[in-house]
C-alpha cells in the first residue's frame, strides 16, 4: 500500500470503530454514563451550576458556524457537553423549581429510553418498527378508554384495525392539537358531488363549494398558543380563532360561547370547531366541558378538548368530576410528557369515533400503504421514535393507583400553597388553584390602598408598576437558581382586566414538599429587600402621595 | 396513624421510590443498561429474533385496552418489553439489513442521548433549556453554512438574532418540509394595505385579496409524500401540489417544469414554491438544482431543496458537484437522523435569508415573547427535546472527513453493488445508483423475451407478474429475518412507464460489506425456488406460449 491508501485505510478503521466499540467503563463517557444511571439526582446535582450566566456570555461557546474538518476526540467532546451544555442547562428536575410544567422523572424511564434509542425503531411503518406499532396502537387505545370508557368489543373491534385509528401518537401537544383541528378541518369540507375535498382542492375551494364566508375555531381567551399557530398553519387565519371571555375563575362563558357561535353562522362563517381548555398553561383552568358539548352537539359543531395538562386528571376519583363532559368531546390531546412523567417529546390525540381521523388519512408508494397497519398514514409526523413504549412502561408501573396519588397530591398541595399565600399579608393569590396550578404576586403594602381606591386610573397605574416588581422578582429569582417560579400575564377580572403580572406555580414534581414552597415565599421576600425592587416600591408610595 | 392513612403513606413512598431510587446494578434493568453500554451489537443481536411473527400474532401482547388499577413491578414491565418489544423490533442496526434509511449508530450517540434524557430540557423557550437554545441555534448554523457557506460576520449578526433565525430544527423532514412551505405560503400572501397577511386572515381571504385562483407547489414525480401531506394540512390542497414528469434517470424535466410554472400563471394559479429533490427516498436521485434555480429565480419563485437525505452529500468534495446549485434555495431540509447518524427524531429545515421565517413567526405571554431568544417562536412543534446536541456531537466527533468518508463509502459500494447486479443474468438493476441507493428487481429468463418483444401488452402483462415475484421474495425474505430490502414501485421509461415493483437497496450502514450483499442476492436466488414464485414464473411461460 502506498502511504496514502495507508492512511486513508486507518481513518476507515477509526471511523467503522466508532460504529462498533463501546464506551470502556473507565472513560469520561463510561464514568458519566455509570454515574446518571446510579445517582441522576446526584448527578445533575453536581454538574448544572445554579446561578445563571447571561446568555450572551454562554452563546460565546457555541458561536462558531463551521463544521470542523478534522475528527475530535470522543472525550473532548464529553467535557465540552459537561462544562459548557450541561452546567448552563436548566434543572427541571430540582423539587424547587415549580414553574415547569416538567418535573423530576421516574428513575425507569432513562434505561428505558436507552432501549429505545438502542432499538431506534421508525413508527412511521411496520417494516421499521415491527411491536412497536401495536404497542404505540394499545398505548393510544389505553387512553382512548381513559376518557371514553368504552367496552372491550369497541377496542377489540377498531384498536388494531389497519383501516381506522382511534388516535395519532405524536411529539406533543402542539402537533396533537394541530392534528385535531386538521381532521375537524378536512371533516366540515368533504368530497360531495363536484367536490373532492378540502385535502384534494384546497382550502379555498372548499369554502366556495360550500359557500362559507370562512371558517372559525372557538376557545377561550385561556386557550394555549399552539391554536392560533394552528389556525396560521392550516389556512384558517388568527383572526378566525375566535376568543370567548372567561369568567373570574378563568373558565369560558357558555353564554357567550353560544351567542357567538350563532353570530358566526348569521355572517356566513363556518364553525369548524369548538376547544374546550381542560388544564390551561397559564393557571390550570377547567372549562365547563358539559356545557360547552351542549352547545357543540345541537349544533353539530366538532368538539375538541385540550387536555394537554389537565388529562391525567381522569386517573384521580376525587377530582375527575372536574373534566365531567370531556368523553362527549370528538377529540381530546394530552401530552405524556407533563403529566404521565415521559421524557420530552410525546403526546397524542384521541378521537371519539374511529372514522374521524379517515379526512386526514394518506398513502404512498414506499410506505404507508394501503391496508397496512403503518402509524405513518395518519400522523402529521413521518418518522417518529417509539416514545410509546415509555408511555407504555409509565402506564403499567406507576398505574392508574400511582397516578391517581401523584394528581391528588399536586392538588392537595396547590391548595395547602393557595392557603398559605391567602394567610401571608404581603402576597396575592390571583388565581385559585383548580388543579395544581396557580398565580401570585407580591404585594406591598403601599399597593393595597391604590388597589382599593375609586380612581380606576390610580389602580392601573398601581398594577403596571406592581408588574415590573414581579417581573424583578421573577428574574432575581430565576438568575439566583436556587428556586424557579415562571411568569406570566392575566386580564383578572377583579382589576378590571388591567394586564397583571403574576408568578405560575406548577406542582407536578412529587419531590415538592411544602418547606420548599416556604423557602420560594422566603427567597422572593429576600429579593424584595433589592434596591431596584425597593425602588419600585417608592414608585409606589410616591403614586400614593399624588 | 389509622390502618387506611398507614397504607396510604406506604404507596406514596413506594411511589416517591421511583422517582428518587435508581436501579440497582443488578437488577434487570440495570443489567440490561450495562449490556447495551458495554456490547450494544451483542444485546440487539441476542435479544431480537430473527424470524418475523405475523403481525396478528404479535398484537395479541398489545390487546388489553384498560390501563390497570394496580402497579406492576419494574421488573414485570422490563421482561415484557425484552420479551414481546424486543424480540419482536426490526434490527435496524443489522448491516445486512440494507432497506432502511436508518443504520448502525456511532455509539456515543447512545450515553449522549441518556445525558439529554436525564436533563430533560424543553427547547421551546430559554427558560426550560438555557444552554441547549444557543447550542440549536449553533447547530443550524452549521448546517447552514454547510449549504450555504456565508461568511463569518453573516453568522455572527444573525446566528443568534434574538429576533430572526435562519432554520428551524424538528423532529423529522415531515415537519421541516412543513416548515418551509408553510413559510413560503405566508410569504406570498404578505400584509398589504387593507389586508393583514395570511396569517391573521387566512389563506381565502389571502387569494381573494392577491386575485389568485389557487396556490401551486411543483415538484417532480419522485417528490417525497410528505410534501402531499403539507400541502393538505397547509390548505393548498393537493391537487395544487403539481408533480413534474422526471426523465429516464429519475430527474426532474426542466423544460416542463417551466412550462407548467408559465401555464400556471396564465391560469391564475400563483406558483408559491418550486420544490427540487436532493436525493428521492426511492431512487437517491438528485434533481438538476441550478436549473431549477434558473426557472425559479426568473420567476421570482420560492425554491426549496428536499435533501432530507442528500444534504449531507455536501461533505463530500469528489461527490458534492451533484447537489450544485442549492445554495440557491431558498430553504433547505436535511434530516440528522438518517445520514447524520443521529438517533431517531431529528431533523432541520435552514432558510437562506434571515427575513424569510418572519412570516411564521409567532408570540404568547408566558412562552416565546416577542425580542427572547425562544426558539418556539419560528417553529411548527413547541415542547421538543434537545436532539441538537446529538447533532452537535456527531459534527464534531464524526467532523467532515467522517461524514466524508461515510458519503463516499456508500456511494462505492452503491456502484460495485450496482456492477455485481449488471453482471448478474438473474437480476436486472432498475434504477443507477446517483447516491447511495438503488433498485432492481429479479428477472427469471423466461421473461426477457417477453420484456424485448414489441407487443405491449405481453410486456405490461409480463411486468404485472415479475411485480408479484419481486413482492414474494421481499416479504419472504423479510419474513426469514436474515436479511432486509424494501421494496418500491417505479414507472421506468424503458417499460413504457408501466408500474414496476423493485427491491430498493440503502447502502447507509457502514459495517455493510460486498460479502453481505452478495449473500442478500444469494438468499434471493434461494427464495426463488419456493414453489410460490416458482409457479409465478411458470406463469411468465405460459405467457409466452401464448
Amino acid at each position: 500500500m502506498t502511504e496514502i491508501k495507508k492512511q486513508a485505510q486507518a481513518s476507515l478503521d477509526s471511523l467503522y470503530r466508532i460504529f462498533t466499540v463501546p464506551e470502556a467503563p473507565d472513560s469520561t463517557l463510561g464514568k458519566i454514563d455509570i454515574s446518571i444511571s446510579q445517582n441522576l439526582a446526584g448527578f445533575l446535582q453536581e454538574h448544572i451550576v445554579a446561578a445563571e450566566r447571561d446568555l450572551d456570555l454562554i452563546e460565546k461557546d457555541f458561536s462558531n458556524p463551521f463544521i470542523p474538518q478534522q475528527p475530535s476526540f470522543v472525550s473532548d467532546q464529553i467535557d465540552f457537553v459537561l462544562d459548557k451544555v450541561v452546567a448552563q442547562s436548566v434543572h427541571i428536575a430540582s423539587p424547587s423549581f415549580v414553574g415547569h410544567m416538567a418535573s423530576a422523572l421516574p428513575y425507569f424511564m432513562l434505561p428505558l429510553s436507552r432501549i429505545m434509542t438502542a432499538l431506534n425503531q421508525n413508527l412511521v411503518k411496520v417494516e421499521t418498527s415491527k411491536a412497536f406499532t401495536p404497542l404505540e396502537r394499545q398505548v393510544i387505545g389505553m387512553i382512548h378508554h381513559l376518557i371514553y370508557e368504552r367496552d372491550s368489543d369497541f377496542y377489540g373491534k377498531w384498536m388494531h384495525d389497519p383501516a381506522h385509528a382511534i388516535g395519532s401518537f405524536c411529539s406533543g401537544g402542539t402537533i396533537a392539537n394541530l392534528t385535531a383541528l386538521w381532521a375537524a378541518r378536512n371533516a366540515v369540507l368533504p368530497a360531495s358531488k363536484d367536490f373532492a375535498g378540502i385535502a384534494q382542492e384546497g382550502l379555498a375551494a372548499g369554502l366556495q363549494h360550500y359557500d362559507y364566508r370562512a371558517l372559525a375555531v372557538l376557545v377561550s381567551e385561556r386557550g394555549h398558543y399552539s391554536l392560533g399557530k394552528a389556525a396560521d398553519i392550516l389556512g384558517i387565519g388568527r383572526r378566525n380563532l375566535v376568543a370567548i371571555e372567561t369568567d373570574a375563575n378563568n373558565r369560558i362563558r357558555p353564554d357567550l360561547l353560544a351567542q357567538r357561535c350563532d353570530d358566526l353562522r348569521r355572517a356566513g362563517t363556518k364553525v369548524m370547531a369548538i376547544v374546550g381548555v381542560a388544564g390551561s398553561s397559564e393557571t390550570g383552568s377547567i372549562d365547563p366541558l358539559n356545557a360547552i358539548a351542549d352547545i357543540a352537539q345541537e349544533r353539530g359543531i366538532h368538539f375538541h378538548v385540550d387536555s394537554a395538562w389537565g388529562g391525567p386528571t381522569l386517573f384521580s376519583r376525587t377530582h375527575r368530576r372536574l373534566l365531567a363532559g370531556i368523553e362527549r368531546a370528538d377529540s381530546v390531546t394530552i401530552d405524556a410528557h407533563k403529566q404521565l412523567y415521559v421524557p420530552m417529546g410525546a403526546g397524542l390525540c384521541v378521537f371519539k369515533r374511529p372514522e374521524t381521523l379517515a379526512s386526514v388519512e394518506h398513502h404512498a408508494e414506499y410506505i404507508i400503504r394501503k391496508g397496512s397497519k403503518d402509524l405513518g398514514s395518519h400522523s402529521v409526523e413521518g418518522s417518529r421514535p417509539g416514545m410509546a413504549v415509555l408511555v407504555h412502561a409509565g402506564l403499567h408501573i406507576i398505574a392508574r393507583s400511582g397516578y391517581e396519588l401523584l394528581i391528588d397530591e399536586g392538588i392537595a398541595k396547590a391548595k395547602a400553597f393557595a392557603e398559605i399565600i391567602k394567610a401571608s399579608s404581603d402576597f396575592e393569590l390571583i388565581s385559585e388553584p383548580e388543579l395544581n396550578i396557580l398565580t401570585y404576586r407580591y404585594l406591598p403594602e403601599a399597593a393595597k390602598a391604590l388597589l382599593a381606591s375609586n380612581d380606576s386610573a390610580q389602580r392601573s397605574a398601581s398594577n403596571m408598576i406592581l408588574n415590573r416588581i414581579t417581573r424583578l422578582i421573577q428574574k432575581t429569582q430565576r438568575a439566583l437558581g436556587l428556586s424557579f417560579v415562571s411568569r406570566t400575564q392575566l386580564n383578572p377580572q377583579r382589576y378590571d382586566r388591567d394586564p397583571v403580572v403574576v408568578f405560575r406555580v406548577v406542582l407536578a414534581n412529587p419531590l415538592t414538599t411544602m418547606a420548599i414552597l416556604q423557602n420560594v415565599l422566603e427567597e422572593q421576600r429576600r429579593i424584595v429587600k433589592d434596591p431596584a425592587v425597593q425602588e419600585e416600591i417608592r414608585s409606589l408610595s410616591s403614586l400614593q402621595g399624588e
